[in-house]
């Protein structure tokens, strides 16, 4: 029974939480508040100092709780809306972002005795050291010819839940036996506020090898990587699979008092994180997609059709629009990259530069580098600062810059790695196009999109297409209050809802011509170097086989 | 008749000259001084404010007179002695640095109405404009099978002597016929300081396609090129060619006074200045070879052997040694890669640590990178910021770094400056190898062979060889020092004077052989990508066309 007008979306990204209370008649978003998890991401230490090899990337699971706690009150508060206004609560969280709990759900980490085991915590997507994993059960995959492979392009990334899941088993069996469950952050969210186990279709279809048509991976298969696999698979990945717009439930009396909200708010089964910005953003028919652009960057088209991509990161019916295939593909670090360059190779006279115009670092570099023209700095960067994947799918591909010359400024550095993540995107549809599926518009999401006119022009300009910027910068948690509306039964079904609840484009970028001119030239230098690197020469792969050897001495 | 027991040797550097008063016993430096040229580098304008085009770079001859006589009069206070103690004066000189003249030797630009034409000034090594000149000289040598190609390396630089004169004979005819001599600034400093026009084998070996073979460029060839081209070389390059340790007499009286040293000091015929190093720094035997590192490298091999190696400068015999070979070799960038780096990449935090540990900001990034094992960064870098000189001699590629990820640290970025400046010069001893000449020992003089253990302790590992630092800092003009005590017949033939004082190893450092085995791999990683970026990728060139069409638009 619909009980208010309202709901809430909750967007789990990699370092915060963000809520936001929605209208569910118009999208109009009346409050939003966030809050970071207390121990960000843990890639050195555990808390009580444990060191961790390379590539790892931790979380505490107590922090999501946490986190999500601060930002529903927050929005609550700021709204100032009763308990009982909200009808519905939807989330996205980061996919690929999984933990071992116990029987009960409580993370093994926190279980005594168990908080210097690494693999006790929750693996966050981005941690990479299963990659020897991934490998493996990409071989012998496509050796056994498992129907699951064609589906994700034909590639197994370290990030997923099997690779990850495979680590655990042969790094530490002792917790793995440990495990009774082992799920995405998301469904343990979904667990712990509804007390029901269930998985999300769209991370299990993108992320866990599952289909609706059974094409999973087979015991002998399982068995042939390890022969305690299959039990330790069939145990700890249970749960039933429901769609992300399904109602779950309502929230415990426990959970809707540590909110504030009511025990009857219907809560949403959930989605991955940047699926939901298709939702957001109001992508509902084919050769549409959706760019959405952090510390990393993922792309989702949505299409009729069932085509299996190489190098893609996978693809799955019914897992953001009923009756559609959604097709995912990633770029691993974009804002990351902004970050890192600003951080460690930013001199002290740009730095007092941007202090002195009262602007950012990253706004003095955008506005130095806008006053470049494409091609003028002669460098090409390969944007791999933290490894390929789509389409070639290699955690161990690093980062490459050409053309670096005395008289290269921080500026042209800047605007090289702004151009090299358009290249990245090009790369990948053309890989699509090259499949078959066409892709007629653009819509990108995300903070960088807004803010950034710069790169969503060098955006337009590399692709020769026009680029919608959507106009909201929370589309993520506007999707999942969307999901939240669908699963209280608000408006109808879910493509009503979000033809209602969507956001606008707030701005198209239209490309220029003579650029684009440019940038087809130098778009065939990366294409080029992106094969040779990928593909022919096995230097980034020695490199990074050289470092693991390093480090862990 | 031997006066004295010290000599002067003169440094004339770029900007500057240096001389040393050194004990011709046991060379000893006993006082030095320098002197900055009045007019520095004219790369914008003449000093009557003529613009010069790009890529030009002149100077005015006066001013090395002018700062020979400061310098000397310098170090001979300092001294102490008196002028009589002096039995002799050599300088070395940046070679491929020349000036028309006169038949009586007085630079055209200082002849009434010609100091407004570019052409009547001294070039200096770096003038560059001259490079479609060199492109026309190579092709048509090879085309005609001229003889001195092949000692050359197969190549033709824009620096040397015949591109310079060509250029002027084609854009200034009317000032090419009143280029009564065109000579290197040493030899032209010893027409000044004698009275007497000779021109050093070693500046005529290595810039001017001299041999004593005759293998020089035929008439034929010089018709080619320009109809008025035989008669401009025939008049304006005569003067008889000898060794850099000949004496070519004594102090005219003139010059004697200027400089306050007795007219029957002896004066040394003179040298390139970077093979001045190699008597400095004491090399006098066949598979010896001198690394001379400053903002740029060059590299000398002393050999026997008469060989052909592709993509050297080139090689000469009697130009430093008597009865040997010098093969010539380069790096077009080396310290200034670091002063890049500094200016452009470091960030505040650095800049700010070393201020407050009171030490320079190259000083703060050797100890952190000096922290790091090989290989632990997982970054390789190709040194090629300013061009490749050997073996690719190709200006137009440039810089490429490998291995870039978001952990990638400022102190890691300099480590691999480093380390592919030491893969350099690998490359170009493997190029020596390849064509039959071995190195047993090298040598490394320059500032920061000295400052920089770190860098040393690198390329000890790199060649897998030990490195001799040379304890003076002073070694050219040292090395000029002992030419002249050669030319005076102080303690007999050079190899002998020589052996007495030359500059002994400071510091020898021994390769570490587990460094040497990660260094063997990441080294494999260079030399196949230094072969892919300049050998079968066009990426480099074609991100240099579209820079340079960009940059002249």
């Amino acid at each position: 029974m619909l009980r208010g007008n309202y709901t809430i979306g909750v967007d789990f990204g990699t370092l915060s939480a963000r809520a936001v209370v929605a209208d569910s008649r118009d999208g109009r978003i009346l409050a939003s508040a966030e809050s970071a998890y207390a121990h960000g991401v843990l890639s050195e230490n555990l808390p009580c100092g444990t060191a961790l090899p390379p590539q790892w990337a931790l979380q505490v699971p107590q922090d999501y709780l946490d986190s999500l706690t601060e930002a529903v009150r927050g929005a609550m508060a700021q709204s100032g809306l009763a308990p009982e206004d909200i009808a519905a609560i939807g989330w996205d969280v980061t996919a690929a972002t999984v933990l071992p709990t116990d029987g009960a759900g409580v993370p093994l980490c926190d279980l005594p005795g168990l908080a210097d085991r690494p693999h006790a915590y929750l693996k966050l997507w981005k941690h990479h050291a299963a990659q020897s994993c991934a490998g493996r059960i990409e071989a012998l995959a496509r050796q056994m010819n498992e129907p699951f492979l064609p589906r994700y392009g034909g590639r197994v990334s370290s990030e997923w839940t099997y690779p990850k899941l495979l680590q655990i088993l042969e790094e530490d069996p002792e917790l793995a036996q440990r495990a009774d469950v082992f799920l995405e952050a998301g469904d343990w969210l979904l667990w712990q506020l509804t007390g029901k186990l269930h998985r999300n279709s769209c991370a299990a279809g993108f992320k866990q090898f599952w289909a609706e048509d059974g094409s999973c991976p087979s015991d002998a298969f399982l068995r042939a990587l390890h022969p305690d696999f299959p039990d330790l698979c069939r145990r700890a990945l249970r749960g039933e699979i429901l769609p992300p717009w399904e109602s779950a439930g309502t929230l415990t009396e426990q959970w809707a008092g540590r909110m504030g909200l009511s025990p009857d708010t219907v809560v949403a089964v959930g989605i991955v994180d940047a699926h939901a910005a298709v939702l957001g953003a109001g992508v509902n028919r084919p050769g549409q997609a959706v760019i959405i652009t952090g510390t990393s960057s993922c792309q989702l088209l949505v299409d009729g059709a069932d085509v299996s991509v190489s190098g893609i990161c996978g693809y799955a019916k019914d897992s953001i629009l009923p009756d559609l295939y959604a097709y995912e593909s990633g770029q691993p670090c974009v804002g990351d990259m902004f970050d890192w360059f600003v951080r460690r190779c930013v001199g002290a006279d740009d730095m007092a530069e941007a202090a002195e115009c009262g602007i950012s670092i990253h706004q003095l570099l955008t506005r130095k580098a806008a006053a470049l023209t494409p091609g003028c700095s002669g460098l090409v960067a390969l944007d791999w600062w933290n490894g390929q994947r789509s389409p070639f799918v290699d955690d161990d591909l690093s980062g490459v810059i050409l053309g670096l010359t005395l008289r290269t400024r921080p500026e042209e550095l800047y605007r090289a790695l702004l151009e090299s993540c358009a290249y990245g995107v090009r790369l990948i549809f053309d890989t699509y196009r090259k499949a078959g599926l066409e892709t007629e518009e653009y819509t990108v999401c995300g903070g960088i999109a807004q803010k950034n006119e710069l790169m969503m022009q060098i955006y337009a300009d590399v692709l020769g297409r026009p680029i919608r910027v959507c106009a909201s910068d929370q589309a993520c948690a506007l999707g999942a209050g969307i999901l939240a509306a669908a699963a209280a039964g608000c408006h109808g079904s879910l493509p009503q809802v979000t033809a209602a609840m969507a956001a606008p484009a707030v701005r198209t970028y239209t490309p220029d011509a003579r650029h684009t001119a440019v940038y087809d030239q130098l778009y065939a230098i990366y294409q080029a170097q992106a094969h040779h690197f990928a593909l022919h020469s096995d230097a980034l792969h020695q490199l990074m086989a050289l470092r693991r050897g390093k480090e862990v001495q």
